[in-house]
């Protein structure tokens, strides 16, 4: 187990009709707020009202950014930068899913900051400062609600990237499971595959001893698989929405990290799926982590096994272990598959006609290595490619 | 699953070596600490001398106060609160188990408090105000490192109570898995029942749609169960010992019991049994919590299924579920045996002379029940102490 430090302040306030009171908790942090969303979802479901209602009651003034994609643009990061500092906003409250939060978290850390923002994305230099955010959670996929991180795409060059810092974890996470219920099947879906494989990165490391971590991961993973098909059939499910909500915080706040290396090559790999073709980065990871699977798996059978064991129930073949492993990825694939969402790129549509273009945009011309379970260069991203194109 | 808020913002820093690290932690909080432990241990083992050299070294002042007992007492919190005052203390750096931590955090919240710091733990008033408290942990059981409570025994009249308030929760923790090698096995032993029993707490609850914690509660479980004897077989097992200190803190930081109600009747009707006698807590909850499974297990028979099989991986038998159940019970005692632990008053030379005036106590004379599971009054916890000698 590696040494490591915890702690996250988050504060989350979950259950039914927790959003009323988040003009309160606002004003606690801020007196004049960014309100930040998406499209025209939470305007038609009444929750943008609700929510301005309690900021007006708490006496919050507030200025509004919406328009955020999935897959967030810097341009209307930009945009938000502009409009915070123009309306001295001390307070960004994200209302939305990861997109929005992610958005908010770049606005928050480019008001302070002098040069361009994509900076800190680009790793050029670090972000030292942050306006305070606040969410409201409507999508449980990406766990940005509770996490230091954000991803961004840049339009030119179609750049997807991450950046993190502890300043930027939100203080504040309203999460009511009645405000997924709207959610179509296919988002649902993309969302569960999002958190899994939050909890997959994680789970697959070369770091011994982490037996806790091991169990509290294969517990989230199996919570997740057991009540994803319950709300995706009867979508006003309190419990199965409130169970994947809460496991979807909890798969990226970084408790499942403690001690171990999480991998992450998968995720890359998927960006820049995502980048290109502008698929739910959900939908992308459903592809390309059981193709990631099937490249790696001989680098730690015991490990294989008991993923395929502990989260799947396969009976395990003692003489046999790539018997049990494959059919623990089938099952994987199986599961997505019922979900609804694509396990190969022509199921998604996407052609397979710049797989070499991704490889190497990934590995930055082969220059940088993927992953830590098993560090990928070029040529083995591409394979990943090639084995996301099915049999 | 219940509307819940949840943050826990302590500091973890874990790892070997960690406690190099606690002078320049402390800097951050305070300027002149109060040093707060127990025996002679920590200055045997060398811990005192390098926690001093880390404060002198990142110019913290510091005055001590040692002799902190098992079941911490008023009185010494009563000194440790003049003292703290009389030197102008800003900072409560608590280094040993849970005793100590607690004991520190009483400290805390008398020394703002004009009245008796007894009246918090007597339930007259609220504590409003705390200093900051920090840990070097040594014993993980109490999970105190992380929590909002604290347990502290008045000598007069021998009551134990505890009290609790989100001010209360440390600052930081500093846990390093070796400074638990030189644990005797009993105290390993005691440690292990304690955390188990958190978990146990927050398992049995009447609340519906709690799967995801489910989970979290009988991974927690198992992983304890799985590495416990191990700890005690090879003491200097860094991955046993550091599993189980962090499943301790996991047990005890309130994440457990989102969403759901604890039952806490097992922890009351212990505190009776080591308030009289000086038992650990440990030891006495492994007495009183199978004791009490055998009373209440009618009032929800899946739960205990679940808990057989998840838990204990008992064979279920579909036909005669109470065969099951009390397969788990009794796989829980013969766990407790095997690390050495006492399952009956007997074993744990507790004469059973007392047990009326314990229940009357711990029921304030059948005014208050126990346990929100199965709300218990005074003639079921009598019940609850006779089946706790065994057959």
């Amino acid at each position: 187990m590696l040494n490591f430090t915890f702690s996250n302040s988050t504060k989350i306030i979950f259950g039914k009709d927790v959003e009323m009171q988040v003009g309160a908790e606002t004003a606690l942090w801020g007196k004049k707020v960014l309100l930040h969303y998406g499209g025209g979802h939470i305007v038609r479901s009444g929750l943008k009202k609700r929510v301005v209602a309690s900021l007006q009651e708490a006496g919050v003034e507030f200025v509004e950014l919406g328009g955020v994609q999935p897959n967030p643009r810097l341009s209307l990061v930009q945009e938000g930068i502009a409009l915070a500092r123009k309306e001295q906003v001390d307070f960004i409250l994200a209302v939305g899913g990861g997109s929005v939060i992610d958005s908010a978290k770049a606005i928050a850390i480019g008001v302070p900051y002098d040069g361009d923002v994509w900076d800190f994305y680009a790793g050029k230099t670090r972000a030292k400062e942050s306006l305070p955010v606040g969410v409201v959670l409507t999508i449980p996929a990406a766990g940005s609600e509770s996490s230091t991180s954000s991803v961004i795409t840049k339009e030119e060059g179609w750049l997807k990237r991450g950046y993190g810092e502890v300043i930027m974890r939100p203080k504040f996470a309203f999460m009511n499971p009645e405000l997924t219920y709207s959610l179509p099947p296919y988002q649902t879906a993309c969302g569960v595959a999002d958190m899994m494989a939050h909890v997959m990165e994680r789970y697959f490391t070369n770091e011994k001893e982490v037996g806790f971590t091991d169990q509290l991961c294969e517990a989230t993973l199996r919570s997740i698989i057991q009540e994803a098909p319950v709300a995706i059939a009867e979508p006003e499910n309190y419990g199965a929405r409130a169970n994947i909500m809460w496991a979807g915080t909890i798969a990226h706040n970084d408790l499942l990290s403690t001690g171990r290396l999480g991998d992450w090559a998968s995720h890359n790999i998927e960006h820049e799926l995502s980048a290109l073709y502008d698929i739910a980065h959900g939908a992308g990871l459903a592809i390309v982590f059981p193709a990631w699977m099937k490249y790696v798996y001989r680098h730690d059978i015991p490990r294989f096994v008991q993923f395929s064991v502990e989260v799947f129930g396969v009976e395990q073949d003692y003489h046999n272990p790539e018997r049990t492993i494959l059919e623990g990825i089938r099952r994987l694939e199986d599961f997505f598959r019922r979900i609804g969402l694509p396990t190969t790129l022509q199921e998604a549509d996407i052609p397979a006609d710049r797989l070499e273009e991704m490889a190497a945009k990934s590995t930055a011309n082969d220059t940088q290595t993927l992953g830590t379970f098993v560090p990928l260069n070029q040529a083995d991203v591409l394979e990943i490619y090639k084995l996301c194109q099915g049999n």
